[in-house]
């Protein structure tokens, strides 16, 4: 639990301008800020509208240009090469209820200042940059409110229809087109034209932590599979209907909770299972629930394991329909493999770490990010920062601010990089070719 | 799952009162009406007070002063004998979400008729009753909406304080008190003394139906402990965060679930358990649950069957703190042991189903019902007619017609026998002096 002697780093540019990073991240901190010293900003809830008008000023002031697409994705865009494609750089400003500070607004919020130091000393060397540079924050990336999570990022790569995602509606019936249509956030484009990706997040595991490393350079996510479950009952008096009677859809759903722990327990270390949310109709503390609808994941560092995972959950599905008299449909709803960040993306950030002093070590992400939409549609480049013991999703997580400002230098060194044409581009990009 | 080839019983009384009987059967039925053949009229919803209120014009209209307590239970006034307590006659007509016709708005509407029918018979005869008849629509009884079940008979029997049930809030956030003041259903007075107590329900089990009995002469009501139970964990990714840091509010919850079942099915036919209701923070696809709130009910047809059902929980409970990494806090909310009806009420009606000539049978209710509460305040007659296969908190719940009509005349023979003071009432009644 202890963390290690690691010594934070230092800033590696001028203090003047990491003091206002720092001043920023605390003034972005106060949108939705919770007592115990996190935050609840909800995907277009008024936290998230507020913030998202704060963060338009920010990049305006740093002479940006603020667009939206259809979906309510937020660019700041600095046009500097008329025509040419973007190097695309954020995370998203959306919180779970009762989060943490760090988990994407640090990505938005370093983007932001990174892209700035980028333009402005490419424009001080007088170099001849070969992309354009834009800061995004993507729409709805937690999902809490409107599932799936990576909603804008996935509109923009054309994984999810952008129908689709303006009509699902929150637990009160609000779909995200209405919550979306007052606050001026719905553009009538689809945003600037990508050519490459950066983003910066915490790591929200301890492999850093542990092993005294500044810098993660994400090399793959692990694979996954997420299910929307069902759950069909009938409602029944929960006193007096005699118990060999019952269908109880709330016995099915929390035998399947039990069977995905059991699973995780099973393959310790390279799966995890969870259900994050259940909901009960009608949820009364005298009928046995008819309908239970909960949503499973499987993740894995090994494809084998998730395919073998699967199959043993289907198993239990089967088991759990006889043992509580249910009937379980199982929706796949997101999967995705071990599918690796390019590798030219990561030799590049592994040089711009060297240049920098910074300490790095590849790493994998178990959680997934606006990223893994990207890297599937242009070249993407993945960092960390250490989370302090792993805590992430809960009002307690914490990065240093050393580590904040060593993740920003670094940020800004690869975005420098990508601008100047360094990797091969989508146009021109072929794995095949690089052997 | 056959019915009983028993023949429904035919009407005892004029078929013109059994007519208008059916007729207003179907017109209360409209309220809260589902697609379904069902009901959805929790209490102080729209559908709950537009019943209400057409439940007091009946009542009015038979003559009646309609008055209401302070806690909003609903009673219609007969007062033939000057300053003398009443026989207060009814059940509840609020429901659970997608419930059924008959739960409890049978019985109310049973006493409008039966006390109508009692108290024109006794003018008509020139009887001299020592009570005045009251008929009351208790409530919420269903608790579904707000926790506590059988508020309404709860206030008024001083089990609950007025200012805890006024307090208690839905999931909106709205309270008791604030859903009631604008309805006009609070009153200034504490309701009318009553001196006996009558209630008819349908069975909701099968017992009456495999026997082929027409009444059901409820002489106890099943032991139970009901608890709110409160599991504790901490929010995390449910992704990045590794198994064995989870402290699973949701795993914990599903383990009780299944323990619950379990603990059941090591009595059978003795013990129920039942988790109905349960609520999850944050409720998240991607965040480890930090709170579950659940509801867990015991009944037990035998006190020690349930002392010990109680002890095997509280053992479950540490191991699923121990597996879950979670901390367990169970909430008493209710308790109570088998506590007889009067047997001299079920003496009472027996003889009234056996002067009309209706088989008639003791039976226990495993459900509770505002007449539990009743029992302890003043001596109360409580009576089942037959479910179709047992099948209640369901929209499927059905009561054949000729069954509710014999339960009608036996209400009323009961309602005449206790409004002509054939029992001792609650000031001189003293059961140990009954041997």
């Amino acid at each position: 639990m202890t963390s290690s002697a690691r010594e934070v780093p230092s800033s590696t540019e001028g203090s003047d301008a990491d003091t206002r990073f720092l001043e920023d991240f605390r003034s972005m901190s106060a949108f939705g800020a919770t007592p115990s010293g996190g935050v609840d900003r909800q995907a277009a809830t008024e936290p998230d509208i507020a913030q998202r008008r704060w963060l338009a000023e920010l990049l305006e002031e740093k002479g940006m240009r603020v667009v939206y697409d259809r979906i309510g994705n937020q660019f700041g865009l600095v046009e500097r090469v008329p025509g040419a494609p973007y190097v695309v750089v954020g995370s998203h400003m959306d919180s779970q209820p009762t989060a943490g500070r760090f988990d994407g607004a640090y990505g938005v919020l370093a983007a932001a200042h990174a892209v700035d130091r980028a333009a402005r000393s490419d424009e001080a060397e007088g170099a001849s940059p070969e992309y354009n540079l834009a800061v995004v924050n993507w729409f709805n990336e937690e999902g809490s409110r409107f599932a799936p999570s990576m909603m804008g990022s996935a509109v923009y790569t054309g994984k999810l229809p952008l129908e689709t995602a303006l009509a699902v509606r929150d637990r009160a019936g609000v779909s995200v087109g209405e919550a979306l249509a007052p606050t001026g956030f719905l553009g009538e484009t689809d945003g600037p034209e990508a050519a490459f990706c950066a983003e910066i997040h915490i790591e929200q595991g301890r492999v850093l932590e542990r092993s005294g490393t500044t810098i993660g350079l994400v090399e793959a996510c692990w694979a996954a599979r997420k299910y929307r479950v069902v759950v069909n009952g009938e409602q029944a008096h929960s006193g007096a209907t005699v118990m060999e009677d019952r269908r109880d859809a709330l016995l099915g759903a929390s035998l399947l909770v039990v069977a995905a722990r059991e699973l995780a327990d099973r393959f310790p270390g390279v799966l995890h299972t969870a259900v994050g949310s259940m909901d009960v109709y009608p949820n009364s503390p005298v009928v046995v629930a008819s309908k239970v609808e909960l949503l499973l994941d499987l993740r894995a560092d090994d494809e084998e394991v998730l395919a073998e995972a699967d199959r043993i959950l289907r198993e239990q599905v089967i088991r759990v329909e006889e043992t509580a008299k249910v009937s379980v449909d199982l929706h796949l709803s997101h999967a995705w493999g071990i599918d690796p960040y390019q590798p030219e993306g990561v030799s590049l950030a592994r040089s711009g770490a060297e240049r920098l002093g910074l300490s790095h070590q590849r790493i994998r992400t178990v959680a997934g990010h606006d990223s893994v939409n990207m890297k599937g549609h242009v070249p993407t480049v993945m960092l960390f920062v250490p989370s302090v013991e792993g805590i992430s999703h809960n009002e307690g997580e914490y990065t240093e601010d050393g580590d904040m400002l060593a993740g920003l230098a670094m940020l800004t060194e690869v975005v420098r990089r990508l601008g100047a044409g360094e990797l091969p581009s989508t146009g021109v990009y072929d794995p095949a070719a690089q052997g």
